[in-house]
């Protein structure tokens, strides 16, 4: 049974893989599962059969036979369960690169999408020169300490993880806003998992959606 | 073997609840897990002891023989693995609380806790009244997701699960910026969590550090 993800028709990120789906297709890609990719508008996103699956009215989504799921990182988290690759057998280092996806989402994330938002939605406000160093500086508080922990390691505990995955995924977006190059160790380390060939495929077939939906 | 986690000596809230360590301490009462708590100061949470447990220099904190986490979600998961009585047995419903845990931790936690913030950190800047309403907007966004999804049923999808704790314990922040009201059934979600034993057991133990730290 092949999977379906929910991704945008037109992202607002012009396919350069910072969209939400990215992270789906990369995991899939890891564990070498193929699945099918269901194209949305904003408009369907919003409607009745969409919010059935995902109460936000937020891509990505998965179905896979009966189950359905919204939540980019319960879906990883469901597809490294199911397959090996992307977490660890051992119960303490499993837990340990689980702790890495939720740091990922809930601490290093809000800080860069919030920085992120403000650039598109605020930039024309008479307070966007005077709020803009507060959130960079809410950002690099994190960054420092996340270059702090990883140091000279290749991966952020031991193997490359579903851990790892979320958090490259997440300082894809900093590195949009040129944030990492301050930090040579985690320029590397984003660096490092944009070379795996899983990225790649996965950077790839985002990347086609856009160059279709442009020449058609 | 007792676990121990780690909560704020002086919490800015005064012992309302609304530190993140009264998400674990509600987890473990909800499973019957004792557990050991280790106060520390503002200072003491950006020593290099505390970095190494959580690189992020923040509370809460697990340690659990040899296994230590840091994130509250991987944190209640791993208790929720460990333990009966968070998640369904079924592998379906399991993936769909465990989906609800990233949903409060990852679409409604970000906006509560940027506006919340912005009432702290932001009253005295001159944009504050522009802002707010945005920031108000961001939250009902959510809410008014939340609240269709839930309708008239009891918790999120079928028995309580840690989907429904961490949702609930989002939601504390928002009902204590007074924006539960619009929505009845999420005010009666969030009072049918408080009634649970559990919850009761640990908001007095979490409010009787801030007794103490106030007594002495
Ligand atoms: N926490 C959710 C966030 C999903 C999300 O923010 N999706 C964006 C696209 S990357 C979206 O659908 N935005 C459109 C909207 O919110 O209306 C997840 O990780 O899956
Ligand atoms: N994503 C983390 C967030 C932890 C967090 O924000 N902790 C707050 C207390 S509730 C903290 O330690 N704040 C102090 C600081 O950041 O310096 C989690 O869920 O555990």
């Amino acid at each position: 049974m092949t999977p379906t993800i929910t991704a945008f028709a037109q992202s607002p990120d012009r396919g350069r893989g910072l969209a939400r789906d990215m992270r789906l297709r990369w995991a899939l890609e890891e564990v070498g599962q193929p699945y099918d990719v269901r194209l949305l508008t904003m408009e369907e996103m919003k409607q009745p059969a969409h919010l059935a699956l995902n109460p936000f009215g937020q891509i990505p989504t998965y179905e896979d036979g009966d189950l359905a799921l919204f939540e980019s990182g319960a879906i990883i988290l469901q597809i490294a369960t199911q397959h090996p690759g992307l977490l660890p057998d051992d119960p303490a280092a499993r837990a340990r690169a689980i702790e890495w996806m939720f740091a990922a989402l809930n601490t290093v994330e809000p800080p860069i999408v919030a920085r992120s938002m403000a650039t598109i939605t605020e930039r024309d406000e008479p307070w966007y020169d005077a709020r803009l160093p507060i959130l960079t500086e809410r950002v690099n508080t994190r960054l420092r300490a996340l270059s702090a922990r990883l140091g000279e390691a290749d991966w952020l505990d031991g193997e490359f993880s579903a851990g790892d995955l979320l958090m490259v995924n997440v300082l894809e977006r900093a590195k949009a806003m040129d944030m990492l190059a301050d930090y040579p160790n985690l320029d590397a380390y984003v660096a490092r998992a944009e070379a795996r060939p899983a990225f790649r495929r996965a950077f790839d077939a985002q990347r086609a959606v856009f160059t279709a939906a442009m020449s058609g």
